[in-house]
């Protein structure tokens, strides 16, 4: 089996579905009980914060926990742009950010939001100019994705940091982390970023948790109303055992640095190899986060080859999972063909991944060009 | 150690944390993926769905899984509310809800809802009168919980069912069913219930997990945007180790009417026990769910004695984990005095207890009331 989905979801590591059991079966308090057994779970997810808090470097009280990436990215969205309604409409975000972003830009529109959509040049990148341009000083919320999570585009975070500053606006910085998170170091501080998403099952952490970083300064209004959870940011009781296991998945997660040299070398002999291929042709920039690999197949549709290559023990995907077999928003900005974003394959990698994988997907992938092709 | 403490959350029992701990080391794929792994991960999370409808009485379609109760009362009531809001104005909830329904409910009268919170009288029950004069024919959603999650309370489901249709009221009917999901009954299409909170974490399966049940004839907006999951009623990658661990807890939960009879047996030692003490106070009627007693201890300060008992491996509470050590709203709207509340202590009952149990606990308690009103 070769698993190269690993943007869509990842194998939960030992470390964190250990973690995870034990908080099910052996620390299951309620972390608001005032009793011992509320303690201990208490202490744990206090530590499960801390590490993560670590990670991210900033500190334990600006992490809040949610149920996942989509919540934590509406919670940033939605509760942003409701805490600084007063200081302007304009709402800057791309058009190729998660549906998680894009749908709940789409809901600000319908409540009266002037909503921004940056778009791809022709080399795939969103241009400086057009953020410039974009970030206004009645700009209140700026939400722009760390890695594109179809193509691995890194996005331009710099600039926005740059041209909220120039512009003056009152803009918070929400970034959607959650392809990046745990692959690589994003200075929250120094791009001035106000709020960030992270997920658990990206970083071989459980599904059904992730986090918002929302820095000190920055206010936003709570989406969900209920007990005292998370500051009344988010409350509900804490997903405890998936909490604690996101906490160990961090913990134990490689050196970024040195995980990247491997996942690139992956990446380039991969890359190589399909670039022989004279019906491939590359959607991703060359530049792009070696975690992810965009092409397309020539004239096999990508829902024949996912399934000719998931008989066959490989596990790629279209794009985005959470999209399912939509056509892809993100290749339709970046201008491309009906065919070539029809007959797209993303490869996603994690640490799990080896060289040797690589040389069995092109076999096979081969296999499955010329089978398919000739069907037709 | 005794745990008496099941209403602020329970141990997860055997068969549910094994599932998780299966669902996150071999089954770990994204249900909305198009292959092997994740067509797996999605058979299961069907099953889950399954097993829950089946408990529930109603069809797997109406199932949508949540983070837990608070996110699924804000859903129903949020998206309920809005989903109707041409239609009426006036939203019915009572006083002493869960603090996710209340908080919501103060929400929507910010946003320029008018919000009717219906009281309990002298008897700690509300009036049926007040429920017929409540729901009027420009009502559009009440809320009203099974089970009051302080006192056991058993509210009056079958009224406000009546009222609703006798005012011709566009009204959806939400059940906040925490306290009473798999411990009780309901007939969801009898009562014409339109919508229903539940969490795994009441009965045995992990925290981080609920769902909203959602009648095909009722139609709420959502209230998080993003991908296609739960029909776009609820986005985001299914937190399918816990859903999954949902599921089983509720597989394996014994038959309604059998357990009653055995907790039953335990409350009624236990009150038994407690009204031969001359300084504790009742405040659970004699009818209410036997899962939860409530109890008022003289001058002893509720966190006094919390801490007294958890020293020597008791766990109970004050009242709702939720609102940690604030002073409870439910007895405040039950007209009882400042002493009274502060001295509450709740204990609530789960099948792991004993009718040994008691005994210690009495024993601990009686000692608890002579040292702490002697120390006074």
């Amino acid at each position: 089996m070769i698993y190269f989905d690993n943007s869509a979801t990842t194998a939960v590591c030992r470390e964190a579905a250990d973690k995870a059991y034990y908080m099910m079966t052996e620390c299951w308090g309620n972390p608001s009980s005032l009793h011992k057994v509320g303690f201990e779970a208490e202490k744990e997810l206090n530590r499960a914060r801390d590490i993560i808090a670590d990670k991210l470097g900033c500190d334990s009280s600006e992490v809040y926990f949610t149920s996942g990436g989509t919540e934590a990215d509406n919670l940033a969205i939605f509760g942003g742009a409701d805490a600084r309604k007063r200081r302007g409409n304009r709402v800057v975000t791309t058009a190729i950010e998660h549906s998680a972003v894009l749908a709940a830009c789409r809901q600000l529109e319908k409540m009266g939001y002037k909503v921004i959509y940056l778009k791809p040049d022709d080399s795939g990148q969103i241009p400086d100019a057009d953020i410039y341009n974009a970030i206004t000083k009645d700009t209140i919320l700026v939400s722009m994705m760390s890695v594109n999570n179809e193509t691995g585009l890194m996005l331009p975070l710099q600039t926005v940091s740059n041209a909220i500053k120039r512009s003056g606006a009152p803009a918070l910085f929400h970034v959607d982390n959650v392809q990046g998170f745990g692959k690589t170091k994003i200075n929250i501080k120094k791009l001035g970023i106000d709020l960030m998403s992270i997920s658990a099952h990206k970083i071989h952490g459980p599904k059904g948790v992730g986090a918002l970083f929302m820095a000190k300064k920055a206010r936003i209004n709570p989406r969900t109303f209920g007990g005292l959870q998370e500051k009344q940011i988010r409350p509900g009781t804490e997903p405890i055992p998936a909490v604690c296991a996101f906490g160990e998945a961090v913990r134990v997660l490689p050196d970024e640095r040195e995980e990247l040299e491997t996942i690139t070398a992956i990446r380039d002999k991969l890359r190589t190899a399909l670039c022989e291929m004279p019906d491939i042709v590359m959607n991703s920039r060359e530049d792009a986060f070696p975690y992810i690999l965009n092409f397309s197949c020539g004239k096999v549709r990508s829902e024949t080859m996912l399934h000719f290559l998931s008989e066959r023990g490989i596990s790629v995907s279209s794009g985005s999972a959470c999209s399912k077999s939509k056509p892809s928003h993100v290749l339709e900005a970046m201008g491309f063909n009906h065919d070539r974003i029809d007959s797209s394959i993303r490869v996603s990698f994690s640490r799990y991944n080896t060289l040797e994988e690589v040389d069995e997907f092109v076999k096979v992938l081969r296999e499955g060009l010329d089978n398919l092709q000739q069907r037709k």
